[in-house]
């Protein structure tokens, strides 16, 4: 089988031993998988990464312990937790400790033909979703994230700064939500996506200040966080989604003297994001930039990290 | 009457009219008030402040609307809130937009012989607490704030970073709710105030990582947001009452893996204080490091400028 190789910034395509299946585990052959921000970032050498990267993917379970599996269309939750733990007793394996991460941390990821994940990181893909829809479970998933993390009160006016991948993902879901999002971002083709569900949107050129209860940076450049801050009402909440890597400068004396709370946030359970394909109520498929064999990939990283690209596809 | 001015970096004491009481308003003779860094700061220019600085006092009631209040002895509320618009509905005057505060914004402060604030900002002082522990109510009051801003669990594991005033009036109120306060200091002076109310109490030499589920920064450095950051568990809440001007390096990444909560915290209501003082719970004699007459100021300001120096109070 073929597989996706990254070493020294430097994206290849391998050939590759058929993985074997551990206890617990399943085999699963790739249909889809997407490319994140995170996949170019691994390129560029944050986290020392080397092997095989993706972790956004829909496949198909070709061997398990669980019969009822084989066969199925699957996605699958990146974190494999010790199940061990406290975190992991806490239903929080997303931080345990030891946990390795698909594609991400000492885990070969998705982008080959088959993969390995055990088998209770696996949700079943509803027969009405497609695998283009599918594949986008993870990131809507880091999305719906926000909504465990914080209480949005129904009806609440809530900003989202960024109209990139995960931008649109988390104005759709909070949408959904019940919340009254305004999304504020430089690209007219990219908020007609949002324009489109309803959510109300904007071209960031003054940003309000000191406008919303509720305030997500999903900007992806280090002066978001100080842009959120700046639109949040005292005692309102920002939500940092916006992984930059070094020192983000941050004028600590507002937050304070507005008693403002920052709330980081990461992956999310599967299940919401899941119900939010299947409703309709998340509609991804005008986010499809691109897509290309995976023995293209050096072209599609290519591709995905030209400006303003939004989410391309590798298909086995 | 005299009163403190500051203007351009210079602390004087000049000679001034007797203040005239507004209606609602309480006309107030100083007993004693103390020094607190946000006057130091005003003193350095920050704000842009010129005036009477002042917000730590305690006073006795002269003139009043409310004729019990006269001859009472009472401590008051730092902000003056215009308790008609949304904040102040909803008992947050603290934030109220058009807020004057006494001593910092718009409000001539306590420094001075007689001052005035509105008669419900005032709160009598029970007999049974002195002056000069009654006077720190208002730092006090602050550091209870966390306790309104976040819910702490019985015997929660809580690290306080720093040892100046704000750092000792915290551990002191997270002891006294009943969680497990560990303060972390350089000061083996000053942590002596928190050990011996049975704080636990270390030098700050290494800290640990990853350890704690609630962090407070009261380091009063740009570098403590940082070291508090390192210092949370995954999940958990590093409270900023580290006012510091500028911008604060923050590194993003491990707020949102680890998706840590960042809580600005400022004043706080009386009532708890009060509450602590008086049921010794608080021990605050201890944190007097000096004291000098109003018309000595000048020579005040100094010495509460001094690297090391705990509360220095002024008397009329």
């Amino acid at each position: 089988m073929i597989a996706v190789h990254i070493e020294a910034g430097r994206v290849s395509v391998r050939r590759a031993a058929r993985p074997s299946r551990g206890e617990g585990f399943a085999l699963i052959r790739l249909l889809v998988a997407g490319i994140c921000n995170t996949d170019l970032e691994l390129q560029r050498g944050y986290y020392g990464f080397r092997g095989t990267p993706g972790h956004e993917f829909v496949g198909e379970v070709v061997e398990a312990e669980t019969r009822a599996l084989i066969g199925k269309r699957v996605v699958g939750e990146i974190n494999l937790a010790c199940g061990k733990c406290e975190w992991c007793a806490r239903g929080l394996g997303r931080h345990c400790p030891r946990r390795t991460v698909l594609g991400i941390v000492k885990h070969p990821g998705a982008f080959r033909e088959l993969l390995t994940l055990p088998e209770h990181n696996l949700r079943v893909v509803p027969a009405r979703l497609s695998d283009e829809e599918a594949v986008f479970t993870e990131p809507l998933a880091a999305a719906c994230e926000i909504l465990d993390q914080v209480r949005l009160p129904p009806g609440v006016r809530v900003a989202v700064l960024g109209d990139g991948k995960l931008g649109l993902l988390i104005a759709q879901a909070l949408h959904a939500s019940g919340a009254a999002v305004t999304q504020y971002g430089r690209h007219r083709d990219k908020l007609r996506i949002s324009a489109a569900l309803s959510v109300e949107t904007r071209i960031a050129a003054r940003l309000p200040k000191r406008a919303y209860p509720f305030v997500i940076d999903a900007t992806g450049s280090p002066e978001g966080l100080q842009q959120a801050v700046q639109m949040t009402e005292p005692r309102g909440t920002v939500i940092m989604k916006s992984t930059v890597h070094g020192l983000v400068p941050l004028d600590a004396a507002p937050v304070i003297v507005d008693e403002i709370t920052l709330v980081g946030s990461r992956c999310g359970r599967f299940e919401p994001a899941l119900k939010l394909l299947r409703s309709g109520a998340a509609q991804v498929r005008g986010m499809i930039a691109d897509e290309f064999a995976l023995a293209d990939a050096p072209r599609a990283f290519a591709r995905a990290a030209e400006k303003g690209v939004l989410k391309v596809l590798l298909r086995p």
